[in-house]
């Protein structure tokens, strides 16, 4: 029976329906479509064994079925003890701000960044994001009221320092300053520009807020730090660059695509204190904690070993892929057809840009014509604040077998070959 | 180093640590401390071998480890698909408000309590409770800076819809009608009154609402539900009422308590269409999807049976426990010294009402002298939107086996004694 309409509150409102659910729901109704949209993982490499023999381990240990019950709202506190040490060993740093007791496990580390907004914003407030930047996280922003703000890209395709510098002026110039919350980074192989930031681009970034007055919160997404394809990329994370020390700082990190998105496991470190009490309030009352079991399985898979020797495999298996998608796509000849990108060194992505007139929109001709060829991306100017180009899109590699993503290179460049 | 201080936003501002931190700071110092507070369940029956015998299954089934790849926002459809069957079942009745579109699966029923409280309030509005309530429900709101006013409590300790005609024609008189945004009620051994509600009672609780003109949406939680020790309370849920047809309704149910707390799945049935969308699309927003794994699980354990299985078990076990709490209770004699309580008829819980002067709350010398003896209690107030009654407490028979139960009666019986 029909009910009547309610009066939402304010967030109630602003909730409206993921950007790409038309595409999702395109893609439930025809499985023969090859979605190169998605940021699924392998599933072939999904670490069956290994989840199935930390789970009997934990089985039979004779102990009490502790990882059963609740745990806290922080999380485990033996998974926060290997987070803090393997983060303080990648950044080859040690300071407080690696304390166990600033690390709190999330539901994906997507949790960690609604926490972080919910607690630094109000509708209205700004946030300076990448151009492009996550476009999950753009929608986190919209359905919270927060306006996102783009830095520029520099010449050396960096996050423009002084850039950033004229958004900050005319902010001020605005009367809008104070509206400004925090800063969102993403240091390693970013989703979707495959761009990594180097120690000095993060540098000159700390400098600029400090020289303008902003010693504003600031977000550091690693999400796909693991995941490099040779080496890792060398900057260490903001929590060990004395150039950050002053400001709040937050680093996101996640267990779901380097071991298991099903099991959903993502953290955040944060070290000011208050920040960080707060989200774990707030976290109290949104959950109590998330679940329990799944951090207890990733305990013993990262304190056996299983997790880094997976994780090997899996950078060996993503780079295939990725060479696999790029190889095919400069085979169709795209690059004559003014399609460009940067191979990337790690991530799940491909990031291209087309010609400088293309719409390649969700609304767009080019999308609808993709779909009609049977292959998704991911619109690229879903990932930019307003006002980003609309000739960009993100192409994922990672669920995909070999066969398919060259039969979706080949679909998605007949596409680019009909609108050139 | 010390940071700035940050501006933070409102729901950052009204975020607080949890009232009971005091005493789980406590308790964690003191690890020779009883707790009768916490309410986690008997770490001796949690199913162990079940669960593992349920990931063993999955990962030789030969398929693709689906279960460890993303799983959607609204939950896996195979788990939706017997909850909602089950559902409808223990209702004794069918209706489209059951078909599986209308459930959401969440970390633990927590989190859907907070996205339709999200969904529905600004700060500043209000909603009704009962008289007790669940305080962390209690604590969210006030979280979300959300008013909860108490439902009173009739002749025959039912939710009283004329005290609740009272408390709405108040709001009326004050010009804040508006801001009454929603109803909480717990229909089955209530936590902490341990209370049902009849038919009766909520049909009448339905008709004043209709009366008054005030078609709410309503919320009833079934935490409980399945953890009845002899036979189910008869009332079937708000779902199956026609006296509730005109009302958005939302059910929370959970498998935390009936089956693992670990795998913290909740869920949440929804019959208004723009209700259920909003709070999953921020739910997309916080964490688009609870982790899938955990859901894996249970829709192997609920379609082999060995949940109805264990949940026998369960129930058998909690029996006795209460029994014995019950007991020793009396044994101890404190009903001569004006302490009263239901025996409950499912639940985890006895709530305790002492004597009408008597203070128990967290600050009260009598909940220190507690702490001193070795004991932990859920101090009753914390229970009541504010102004209600200082002398009550819940007792959780959960998780202390037979000789702790005894002994942590004992412990807190002196206490009553030496305060009578």
């Amino acid at each position: 029976m029909s009910k009547h309409p309610i009066p939402f509150s304010t967030l109630g409102r602003l909730a409206d329906p993921p950007v790409i659910s038309n595409l999702m729901a395109v893609a439930l109704e025809n499985p023969s479509l090859l979605s190169l949209a998605a940021g699924f993982t392998n599933t072939q490499t999904l670490p069956k064994e290994t989840v199935r023999d930390a789970v009997v381990q934990l089985s039979t240990s004779g102990k009490e079925a502790e990882y059963l019950q609740y745990g806290t709202t922080q999380g485990r506190l033996g998974l926060r003890k290997f987070l803090s040490k393997r983060l303080s060993w990648q950044d080859q740093h040690q300071s407080p701000a690696y304390h166990p007791h600033n690390f709190m496990l999330t539901n994906g580390s997507q949790q960690a960044l609604y926490l972080a907004m919910q607690v630094l914003c109000d509708p209205g407030d700004i946030v300076l994001v990448e151009s492009p930047s996550y476009f999950v996280f753009l929608e986190l922003l919209k359905g919270l009221g927060i306006e996102a703000i783009g830095i520029p890209v520099g010449p050396t395709n960096e996050t423009d320092p002084e850039g950033m510098r004229d958004v900050i002026r005319k902010l001020k110039a605005e009367g809008r300053i104070e509206r400004l919350k925090a800063v969102y980074l993403q240091a390693w192989y970013a989703n979707p520009s495959t761009r990594s930031l180097t120690r000095s681009n993060l540098a000159a970034l700390a400098s600029v807020l400090e020289d303008e007055g902003l010693e504003l919160p600031v977000l550091e997404d690693g999400a796909y730090r693991d995941l490099y394809f040779d080496e890792a990329h060398p900057a260490p994370s903001i929590l060990a660059m004395p150039e950050w020390d002053a400001f709040p700082r937050l680093y996101f990190g996640t267990f779901t695509k380097p071991f298991a998105t099903g099991l959903k496991c993502g953290f955040a470190v944060c070290d000011h204190e208050a920040l960080r009490d707060k989200m774990l309030h707030i976290k109290g009352h949104q959950d109590f904690g998330s679940a329990h079991f799944p951090q207890a399985i990733l305990q013993v898979v990262v304190e056996n070993g299983s997790y880094d020797k997976l994780l090997e495999g899996l950078r060996k298996s993503y780079f295939g892929k990725m060479q696999l998608l790029h190889g095919e796509l400069l085979e169709e000849g795209i690059e004559e057809l003014d399609w460009s990108w940067d191979m990337p060194e790690g991530g799940l992505y491909l990031w291209l840009t087309g010609p400088e007139h293309l719409d390649t929109s969700i609304e767009s001709e080019f999308c609808k014509a993709a779909v009609d060829a049977g292959v998704l991306y991911v619109p690229g100017d879903l990932c930019f604040a307003p006002g980003g180009p609309k000739n960009c899109m993100r192409l994922s590699f990672g669920v995909l077998n070999g066969d398919d993503l060259r039969e979706a290179a080949r679909r998605l460049a007949k596409v680019m070959r009909d609108f050139s």
